[in-house]
């Protein structure tokens, strides 16, 4: 078992990895007691790992009741959150109630958001069951649900007490997921660390076999880098942007496309080639990078395509689901580009190289 | 022009206590410049004050938006949040555009929530136009919309830039709404400041005529103290529900009776009987404390008894609404009760004297 601390003064906490934590890691809840918890997950977790988890709760807390919402990303939105809300106040949970984020990112970020809100804020806990959401979308506080208008434009930055990691989970992960997830562990290679990368070109068949130790240093080293910049930068005032290397584009296509269709994953894939080949264009990478990444999202088990997602003007469509995108200011587009291998940075570009960008990368 | 500093480090702010405060406070906003403003008001306030406060933010956002919602407490809910966050979609705002709450509690509580989710946080400004705005809900951060299983139950801790407090505005206010912000002024003497009670015996009249002078101190007076204590505990861990005294009591009126149709104010005002005769039941203030509380309250047009509620067991359902109120824990209601004139604490109480209280002072 091993532990990451993300450092953010007294809303620090740890991440914790290992295989089969439970029953060993309950010490872990020692500082997060109450008279109730209550488990939010999606029914095909819940499937494969509810009973496990709640009858560990179940040690610590004399009341542990579980809330089940419909799998997928569609159901990111008002309606899951009101269903929490409605539960919460149901049962007569108050401002103690410790709640259980179960799941993968959805899960975590609806309930997360719920945490943050909920009588204007309770305890929570992530316990991410895909490789996506232990890397990446359960650490560093994040929390938010979709508007029809646009993806995670309502939320807010709340910090869990506790990440547990448990790789065992991933073992029942369908291999979609498992690839989609990879999209943001190779993500970090280009924006801070090519020793990451030297690393998943070597070593990738061992993490797509599920081999608990490429698995367990993918997520060690996964969140040693966001914890790292999310400790120097908790909301996104500058540094934190560079996590959303391949994001702009991968915004668009996911509301192009309709949210759900692709993973997001899949997107964030094609996303960091455009933005890679972006990065070219500017002058700040050569094409030689551009095709290694290309090459590794490739054996991934990932897209390096966008898709068209507007047959008569498919630029003009990303452009636009671009603009509205939260990281966008005044209408102008911020990409996070690569600014040499290990460095990223933020830029604008102009329409009309974004269109050529768009041109060359997708369909 | 005076101004109260609320102290909560890098999210500290003034609120601005005056008259006919623009155009010359218009350097107040050079810290909250903007390509755009957006003024979330309702149709009775905007009928009053738009088109002035528009006049004046034009001088210094190049773009100002407006958002009218309609009136009433049963408006500070899901719906109204929706249509914030649409408008601000539909517009095109980013995470620079700062959002301005022109309007009494509700659109205060509503638009700091909306300010405090979109796109994960964006600035806003309060300009209350109620006394009971001006005096405690737009001071101190606390934001929440209504669930419809519980008043306040959903919001988030999220600080102002700015509180601008202009006491013209209150000429148009009715007197109704007068005295219903008036119990929070009330209320500051017993809790805190037995000098700003004895101030309210001496002036009630200068103040229910709305003489200047006696609205200043009134104001100013009330925002200090709430400054006091929001500054020690701003998430309320502690000596901040002192704030609450009355309002345990006032949250059952207000759901049993369904919400708006008594003034917040006015729950407020039986409430803090209800909890001074319960005080008194737990000897720890004398039956003269109560009477001279209640004859404040009663001079400043205010209801002093309880409505009742369940007409079958009107203790049961106070009682039952308590225990879900947020301030209870594990289905305990922790009261606020008068610790001797001038100080403040929490206590529960038995079922059984608090049915004595309800019975006493309600109907």
């Amino acid at each position: 078992m091993h532990s990451v601390e993300i450092s953010l003064g007294d809303r620090s906490y740890p991440i914790v990895i290992g295989s089969r934590i439970f029953p060993d890691g309950l010490p872990l809840l020692a500082d997060i007691r109450s008279t109730t918890a209550v488990v939010v997950s999606n029914t095909t977790v819940a499937r494969l790992h509810l009973a496990g988890w709640t009858a560990f709760l179940a040690t610590v807390y004399p009341q542990v009741r579980v809330l089940e919402l419909p799998d997928g990303e569609e159901f990111k939105n008002g309606n899951s959150l009101d269903r929490i809300f409605t539960a919460l106040l149901e049962w007569g949970c108050d401002r103690k109630t410790v709640l259980f984020a179960l799941g993968g990112g959805v899960i975590g970020d609806v309930t997360g958001f719920a945490a943050a809100t909920y009588m204007r804020g309770i305890a929570f806990v992530q316990i991410p069951t895909t490789l996506l959401a232990q890397v990446d979308s359960s650490v560093g506080g994040k929390t938010a649900i979709n508007h029809r208008l646009g993806k995670n434009m309502i939320g807010a930055f709340y910090q869990p007490r506790l990440v547990i990691c448990d790789l065992e989970m991933l073992a029942t992960l369908p291999q979609r997921e498992l690839s989609a997830g990879l999209a943001e562990v190779i993500k970090y290679g280009p924006i801070a660390d090519m020793a990451l990368m030297d690393w998943l070109e070597a070593s990738l068949d061992a993490v797509l076999a599920k081999d608990r130790g490429a698995l367990a240093h993918v997520v060690r080293r996964s969140c040693e880098i966001k914890a790292w910049v999310v400790g120097q930068d908790e909301k996104e005032t500058g540094l934190r942007a560079i996590l959303n290397f391949g994001h702009t584009f991968a915004h668009a296509i996911e509301a192009g496309m309709g949210y759900g269709v692709w993973l997001h994953g899949e997107a964030v894939a094609a996303g960091m080639v455009m933005a890679a080949e972006l990065s070219r264009r500017l002058g700040l990478v050569d094409g030689f990078f551009v095709q290694r990444l290309t090459t590794l999202i490739q054996r991934a088990g990932l897209p390096v395509r966008g898709p068209v997602i507007n047959a008569a003007d498919n630029a003009g469509r990303y452009l636009d689901l671009m603009r509205v995108d939260k990281k966008s200011e005044a209408g102008e587009i911020r990409f996070v580009v690569i600014d040499g291998p290990g460095k990223a940075a933020l830029r604008t570009a102009s329409d009309a190289l974004v269109r050529e960008v768009i041109g060359a990368c997708c369909g």
